[in-house]
This record gives structure tokens, sequence and C-alpha cells, in this order.
């Protein structure tokens, strides 16, 4: 555990350069938005193609060598989806610099922020880039470990839960990527819209347009059995988890809009 | 309109080589998933860096010579958000391709998929990718039309619901982006999770391990008034637009469970 906060560096390719008040190289800022979101965005280059390539992936952040450790610490990020064969080639080769350069995004949209003119609209949000290279874990403690981190990322303890260990075969034909990372930032906008002045001494317009925020927050709904489940009441710690899940989702979009950053009038 | 159903060009780079079942190469479909995507992920590469960038950007699929074109047509992709000096700069760039060559994914997570095993978890989820090139939009009216588009896509009816046309001076601090598409494809997963038969069979197994779809979907809250709001009560259009977004998206995720989807046993 780290006794004061680490930062990613600042590289040409990760700094922040617009409404960089809005910045954070805070490691334990990049690493929590990235373990809070569901889907990841994984970006890498392909030969013979001018286009980069996304594909969503569920991805974790965590350390095998020290799995205590802190979201504020240095972590490795693992990612679990499909790996195409031309991807886990990249990524097995034995290049010096080891593994396939990928940018990994994670965002969360918290609200639409509405002004009086469509110019000052915006968005509350955390957004989080990492980059790194990426290899396939081969060790297979290592890959079982990154399994279950990336298991109980979507669900809190549903790895215990549920038929563990997995087969032998299950766990060939699984494919795992450990991500290390060069570097990161973050960006997180809150609070209520800001107008300029002349728009907000305008009585009539003031007085006709709606201004504030609409929280957006992601829901888990009731679960939905399937044909063959025969546990007839939804287990306590699925039903805790989407409870808590639920709650803070909700919370931090509704004190979003009130929490108040320093900023610029121009900002948005 | 067209009396059938268009198609992306399956390109080496567009081509979903996994679970090819679950692939879809419509215009529709894909523009569909744009449009309800309420953050879009554009990657980018950048000279000097080994890594491609992602920045969340706001967007909207459309025609400015079609404003009628329905979601099966041509459309283009106009994009707002932070679009840096180096990006302007490459999209402006007179070159012979003509733009920015850029990846812009549109993603949904619908449910959580539990199965007895954490091998056979999975998602239901919408997701789409589009390959293009970015230009910046030039041609003033063009601009303040896609400027409309992206805002009632944000919120539908809020252009005409606040300060409009935009003064000359925040359209010139306004960039927006027009990718030309070259190709793209969705894919998409619903219904339930589906188990080994041996791990079906095993009553002690299914007798204590819920299975099932969590469903997700996004919400929007009740809306925060901002400081300097004089409307007391929330207009209709954005009632209307709260309620009706709230009940699709929940609606698609629990239907989804039910979803059956022509899939071969090991495609989890």
């Amino acid at each position: 555990m780290p006794s004061y906060s680490l930062e990613y560096p600042k590289e040409p390719f990760s700094t922040v350069k617009r409404l960089s008040n809005r910045a954070d190289y805070a490691l334990e800022t990049i690493h929590g938005i990235i373990n809070s979101c569901q889907i990841l965005h994984v970006s890498y280059n392909v030969p013979d193609s001018p286009f980069p390539v996304i594909i969503p992936m569920l991805g974790q952040m965590g350390s095998f060598a020290r799995p205590s450790a802190d979201l504020g610490d240095v972590l490795e990020l693992y990612l679990h989806g499909y790996v195409s064969t031309r991807m886990a080639n990249a990524s097995r080769k034995d290049s010096p610099e080891g593994g396939l350069p990928v940018c990994v995004a994670a965002s969360h949209l918290d609200g639409l922020v509405l002004a009086l003119t469509p110019f000052h609209h915006s968005c509350n949000y955390r957004s989080a880039v990492v980059f790194g290279r990426a290899t396939v874990v081969e060790d297979p403690a290592e890959k079982v470990w990154a399994t279950q981190l990336i298991t109980d990322g979507v669900l809190a303890g549903r790895w215990d839960n549920s038929r563990v260990p997995p087969t032998r075969a299950e766990m060939a034909s699984t494919a795992v990527l450990r991500v290390t990372i060069a570097s990161g930032s973050a960006k997180v906008r809150t609070g209520g819209p800001g107008d300029d002045r002349e728009d907000e001494e305008d009585a009539a317009l003031v007085g006709r347009t709606w201004t504030g925020v609409v929280p957006v927050y992601q829901t888990l709904g009731e679960p939905v059995a399937s044909g063959y489940n025969k546990v007839e009441r939804v287990p306590k710690y699925m039903a805790d988890y989407i409870r808590d899940t639920n709650e803070e989702s909700k919370s931090y979009a509704v004190e979003a809009v009130h929490k108040v950053m320093v900023k610029k009038k121009t900002d948005d």
C-alpha cells in the first residue's frame, strides 16, 4: 500500500490537453473507473488496414504477484473476451517491446447536462484510458486466478457460487490477456450546467428553458431464472450485489450533480 | 428508402470471425445500435506512438443530403466532442484517402448471463463498430444541422427547446467530424445461459447454483434543476423522453432473455 498517491507518467499520447482541469493521473482514480465499468473497449492495430479495431471485452485490474494490492497500487489489466488468432499471435510474438500495443477505455455516463443553449450542453461522466502491451497469459495458475478476478468483477461472489475449478478443457479454450500498463489518464466531469451571462440574464429565455441535469445510471434488473434453474430464491450474495450496485450507481449520478469542480466557464 | 436490406461489405478488418452466427452486417441494425448509444468510443492513431488512442464522443448517424433518410439507408456518422489540433489537422489533411482513419464502437450491455460454470458465463449485448474516414465539417449549414442532430440524439426535442440558433462565436468554437463509412459490423447476443449436459445433469450442482440472466439497462433519473432554473415543472417533451427511453431500455433487456438465437452449444 503506497503512503502517497501514485500517478501515471504524462506521455505525449496520454496527456489530456483540453479541459485539463478535469484530468486525473492517479492510479486509484483510473483503476477504480476501470474496475467498476462492465464493458471495456479495447483498441489495437491490425496489419494491412489503415483502421484501428475496437472490440468490447470484460476486464479487471489486479496483481497476480500481490493479490491483496489496493486500487492505488501498480496493477495489471486482465482482459477476457474474443481473442482472435491474429491478436493472440501478435500478443505472443517475441518482439523487443513484448506484446501487442493496446489502448483500453472505460466510460461511465453519469448525467445529461442541459443548459440554455446547445453549445453549453454537456455530460457528467467518468472516463479512463490506459495504454499498454497485451500478452496472452500462459501460466495456468495465473490464468485461473485472472478468470476468477474477471468473473467476480461481473458479479461479486459468483466464482465461489458456481462449479469450480474449471476443467482442463475449459481452461484450454479460455483466452486471457494481461496488459502491462505504460500510461493512462482519467477525465471526470461533475456539476450542473454553466451558461454565458447574457443568456442567464435573458429573463424570457430562462423563463421558458428548463436547465439542470438528468442523472444517468446503469440498473441491474430483477433476475430471470433459466429453464433449468432449480434454486427457487435468488441467493443472498446476488440480491446484495444487485441492491448495492444499484444504490451506488444511482447515488453517484445524483451526487455528481452537486459536486462542484474547479472549472472555467468556457469548459462545457 | 431501400426496398431491400442494405449490408456493409465484409472487409478483412470488419468480418466477425468467432461466433459468426451473432454477426449482422445490416445497415439498419448497425445504425440503430449507434444512434441509441449515448457514448461512442472513437479510436485513431497518432504519429510517433505505438498505441492507438480511444476517446469517448457523442454522435449520431444521419444524412445531410437527405435528412429524411431511414436508419437502413447509407448514412454518415457525425461526431462531437474533443477534437485535438492533431486530430483536426489529420482530418483536414488533403490526403489521397481524404480524412483520418477511425474505428467507432457503440455497445449496450443488456444482461449478465449466469451459467453453472464460469466458463459458460456470458453477457447479453448489442455492439456495433464502423470503420471510416473522419473529416472536419466546414460547411456552416451542415455543421448547424449536425449539431442539432447530435443535441436531439442526447435528448429528443432539446434543440427546439433551447436558445437557437447558436451564435457565430459558438459555432466557431464547435468542432464536428463527419465519418464516411467504409464498412461495419454488429454483434448481438440474446437468450439465457447454456451449460454442458454433464453439468446440467449434476443434480447437486443444479440444486445449489442459481442460473439465469440479470437484465442490465441504463436509467434516466429524476431531473435535478440548476441553481438558475426558473421553469417549475419538468417540460412534457423531457418527461416523455425520459419515460419512453427508460421503458424501452428496460423492456429490451428483459425481452432479450427470452429471445432465442440460432446458436451452437459451445458459443458462450
